[in-house]
């Protein structure tokens, strides 16, 4: 936990919030109370800077919260991700979160698995959990907007073209058999899809391109999906 | 597994291998088999290529080996990591070797806990095992050259040095509040050097500058080792 994230509910006074839940204990077992102690935090959704410790129990703390800085700035990069296996989930929305991706679309390929859809992982408050886990990780405030996506051929039909045409610098998809390397820096905004596990099929590469995606390589590793999703973020972002 | 990694004694005969462990209950349950199926295959320290399969039995397999090309090129970068926490050792292992480093340096420093160094997944056979699973994920047969240091000073001034001046690029390590940003495309080989969770401490950072290695940064946001390493490799690399 790198930035201590409070929420509208927490606060008992302006300017001053109460904690007794996971970042209490946190703060209480492995970073440590003291009195007067300045924390690094933010307010989920605004500005982020110090929460100053002013009281505590075994149980709860009370805290002096000023922020007036902007967040780290978004990163950019409408994602777009075959869903991928339960187990992996929440990795790549981790990467993806803490990297700065404010729009994900999780979407279904031919290859994702139809059970993928039924993961326990999936449910809104396991991601909300895994986002707020991912703000505290990497300091930022701003949850991004999650869509899913259960069929392929009218997202990449209907919504994918009109999301590449209102990006400045495009889209790009993974592609492992694709001649052109991902490109360094390119213009912001940009959509990058990453396929699941063994590829988009012929079809969806079609729909892909059609879509005005351009097909890319990271060369020839086939990398984790939360490992190409963080490589690629850190070339396109 | 991309790649069916087989090793000198599954040679039966010149050109052809016998499995009946893991890999061939993948090929059996996951991938599936088929007279005369072809899979991409490559030779442990050697060529990649494919094996072809021409008998199999519910409990092991007999394929024809031909592997006449090189292994993906190696990603040029000296990995020297703050030894992760165990749940994480695994995952930066594999993150790198997929990645392509071929030496790789564990190192002590201030803000690594001292159990880590008896965690059971620093065993040989557990490393190993996750190298072996790297290189069938990425499509690479030779595996990196592993090295721990558990002292950081005689390291950072004895043996890194070295490392750097023998390095056409140079060498770089991450650094919170560095003021450049990671370098796009450096000139290979080149060391990297990735600190402990809190990062390197003020005397760390003195070392490793006076070693020649240039702090950057990623920026503001703080990410988890696993994914500074995949984004400074797919940057730097």
């Amino acid at each position: 936990m790198n930035l201590l994230l409070v929420e509208s509910q927490d606060f008992i006074a302006p300017g001053r919030v109460r904690i007794s839940d996971r970042r209490f204990l946190h703060l209480r077992d492995v970073i440590g109370l003291e009195p007067g102690k300045c924390y690094r935090a933010g307010i989920r959704g605004g500005q982020v800077g110090t929460a100053t410790l002013t009281e505590f129990s075994p149980e709860a703390a009370v805290l002096e919260v000023e922020c007036t800085e902007p967040p780290p700035p978004e990163c950019g990069v409408t994602l777009v991700c075959a869903l991928p296996r339960p187990q992996t989930f929440h990795k790549v929305l981790h990467c993806a979160v803490t990297m700065g991706v404010k729009t994900l679309y999780f979407i279904h390929t031919r290859k994702v698995e139809k059970s993928y859809w039924d993961a326990s992982v999936l449910a809104p408050e396991a991601v909300e959990r895994e986002v707020t886990l991912a703000l505290e990780q990497c300091g930022d405030t701003i949850p991004p907007v999650i869509e899913y996506r259960r069929r392929f051929k009218p997202f990449a039909e209907d919504e994918l073209p009109g999301l590449v045409a209102n990006a400045a610098g495009g889209g790009y998809f993974g592609h492992p058999r694709a001649t052109a390397e991902v490109p360094e820096t390119p213009p912001h905004p940009l959509v990058l899809a990453v396929g699941p596990e063994g590829g988009f099929n012929d079809f969806e590469n079609d729909l892909l391109e059609r879509a005005g995606l351009i097909p890319v390589t990271l060369g020839r590793r086939i990398l984790r999906t939360e490992f190409a999703v963080a490589a690629l973020l850190a070339k396109l972002g």
